[in-house]
């Protein structure tokens, strides 16, 4: 098998897997315990916050762990929301992850105003753009980091200062980028970030949010007193570990990472280029190594997922969240993509474990299927 | 190390761990995905959620997973809210987890009406305290099944009917009971169950809600397409079949655990008499079988923790999610218990790896700390 597809989830790291076996096993504890059995779980713990806030440049008060990306954006948008009550408008971007357009679709109901900026057809979200919509009553801007189905990354730093200029919070899904690209909260400048492990060699069910000290923000989940209030539930002590670990592994080898899949990625796109394949690629020159979204004028994406599948080559056509819509995903709707264009489109992501084999059988595959 | 305090959590099953391996580790697609290397996964979602499912009686399309008990019954008491606008009364009870009470503080902070029931001195809500409290305006109340920190089972189908005759929802906190005791959503006719997976040997981290077709709920997490579009966020596989794996397990040697901590119940409580010691036994005779709230009159319950963890005895004096508190525990006050005694309780939790060797030693020890 190929697996082509590490936007979507990604394999567990080997060291995130030994990490996690003896707190699946013998150190069970509930680290919520004063007991001595429990010391290894919370000291686990507060080593995972080091950790992961280590790799994002915050303080380790400033982790909390969360179920996955999902939870981490409705947490940001709908806790921010309830601090600031009924009113005021939250800006985002139409090509958010639907973790965030649903959140904040969930809040319109609710009354609150939520306004959506365009990005480029290349892909981005400009300071323009945002300059455009920001008003007296904006409370919060969210806008990801590097999106999802295209790769772009947004010149966050840039967006996230014009926001703290008129007096408003702002959040970035990161859950694309997070293990993938460097990510400085403190040179961004952002209040809240979401990230997912499983999209960085992590096991799934885990992720985190990243609370600037002093933003204010309602917990999510109400109950118990874990993660200083704000996030009840029994700690997923495990997955915590195996999150760190995996986000430890990725960081000292990003640099060697992304070049590697940033090769093979135009290794691919070369040899596409050689076999005289017609498709355009979306998204402009700041991006994620190794994630390509193709598009073949006149084809029909899925058709070509399928056709890969059975060479036993794994590719997505949009977001695996809603891979069972065949509607055109409405990434490809706000970069106004031609229809022709969209329909066509398959998303190739590459990771560390991919080698140049593979790219050349993706490669040879395609050519099967447009050249015969 | 003796471990008596299977009601904080419970050691996770060796069946669920040989469950989830393939899952954290050669498995790991995104069950979302459309192509061929997704199907294990997907497949064995579909089984988890029927095991789960049979388990309780319930149809497979009733389970919903979620990151825990804590999300679990947060999702059941503002899920229902948001449905019923910012109006109408829930009706609790006064020795709730936190889960339910916290989620309850937050839908009173936001406008709706919270009514407690208080439990009698033997830590039951009977129907009777209900029939005073329903109004017209009640559409939900909340009752947990077993008491986590008294055992104590409530007769939720007595308190489901009456509720039902007045129109409004049941909503069940059966975190404590799943895995120990017979539960069958339609014998109780509950319309929502919450459920988590580690107090039934299965990983941290996961639960479930049981919602009955056609309860009304609003999505706690929104986002992708997952869980028939209820609750979004990438699917924990690996935990999902562990949960179902260790469900299955405790099912199926349901009453052989529960008589097997019966007796080692019996026997410690026996074994503490015959040594003289004064002592309360807090709750009732409809209780989990091997849980013990032992009320020690004057002594300090953190006091005697500490003495039997130096001798590698696990217990609790409250609900883990609150072991940082020293306060005397609302539940403990709830059933009214006289603060000499309320002071020196401690929690025993015998689970099914619990031996006679285990009670003899911990009925020592305690008579040591006593009796010198």
């Amino acid at each position: 098998m190929i697996y082509a597809d590490n936007a979507a989830t990604t394999k567990l790291a080997g060291e995130a897997f030994e990490a996690m076996r003896p707190f699946l096993l013998e150190e069970y504890a509930n680290p919520s315990q004063p007991y001595s059995f429990s010391r290894p779980a919370k000291k686990a713990l507060a080593e995972a916050r080091a950790t992961i806030s280590a790799c994002i440049g915050a303080a380790p008060e400033e982790i909390f762990f969360t179920s996955g990306g999902t939870e981490s954006d409705n947490w940001a948008l709908k806790g921010s929301a309830m601090v600031n009550g009924a009113q005021g408008t939250i800006i985002t971007t139409a090509f958010e992850h639907h973790a965030v357009l649903h959140s904040c679709a969930a809040l319109e109901q609710s009354g609150r105003h939520i306004a959506y900026l365009t990005p480029t057809e290349e892909g981005y979200i400009t300071p323009q753009h945002l300059q455009e919509k920001l008003g007296a009553d904006t409370f919060l801007v969210s806008v990801m980091l590097a999106n999802n189905e295209l790769g772009t990354i947004q010149p966050i730093k840039e967006l996230c200062a014009l926001t703290h200029s008129k007096g408003a919070l702002f959040h970035t899904d990161a859950v694309q980028a997070i293990g993938h690209v460097p990510v400085d909260v403190h040179d961004l400048g952002v209040d809240l970030l979401a990230a997912s492990a499983h999209k960085f060699n992590g096991p799934k069910g885990i992720g985190f949010l990243y609370r600037r000290k002093g933003t204010k923000l309602l917990p999510f989940a109400d109950g118990g007193a874990q993660e200083a209030g704000m996030r009840a539930g029994t700690e997923n002590v495990a997955a915590i570990v195996g999150m760190a670990a995996a986000l430890k592994a990725n960081h000292e080898a990003m640099r060697e990472n992304a070049q590697h899949v940033a090769a093979l990625e135009q290794k691919l796109v070369a040899l596409l280029d050689a076999a005289g394949i017609a498709y355009r690629r979306n998204g402009g020159a700041k991006k994620l190594p190794g994630l390509l979204s193709l598009s073949f004028p006149g084809a029909d994406g899925e058709a070509i997922l399928h056709r890969l599948d059975l060479r036993g080559i794994c590719v997505s056509t949009g977001s695996a969240c809603n891979s069972k819509s065949t509607e055109i995903s409405h990434v490809l709707k706000a970069i106004n993509l031609q229809e022709s264009y969209a329909r066509g489109t398959i998303r190739i992501s590459l990771g560390k474990d991919n080698s140049e084999e593979d790219v050349t059988i993706i490669a040879q595959e395609l050519k099967k299927i447009f050249k015969g």
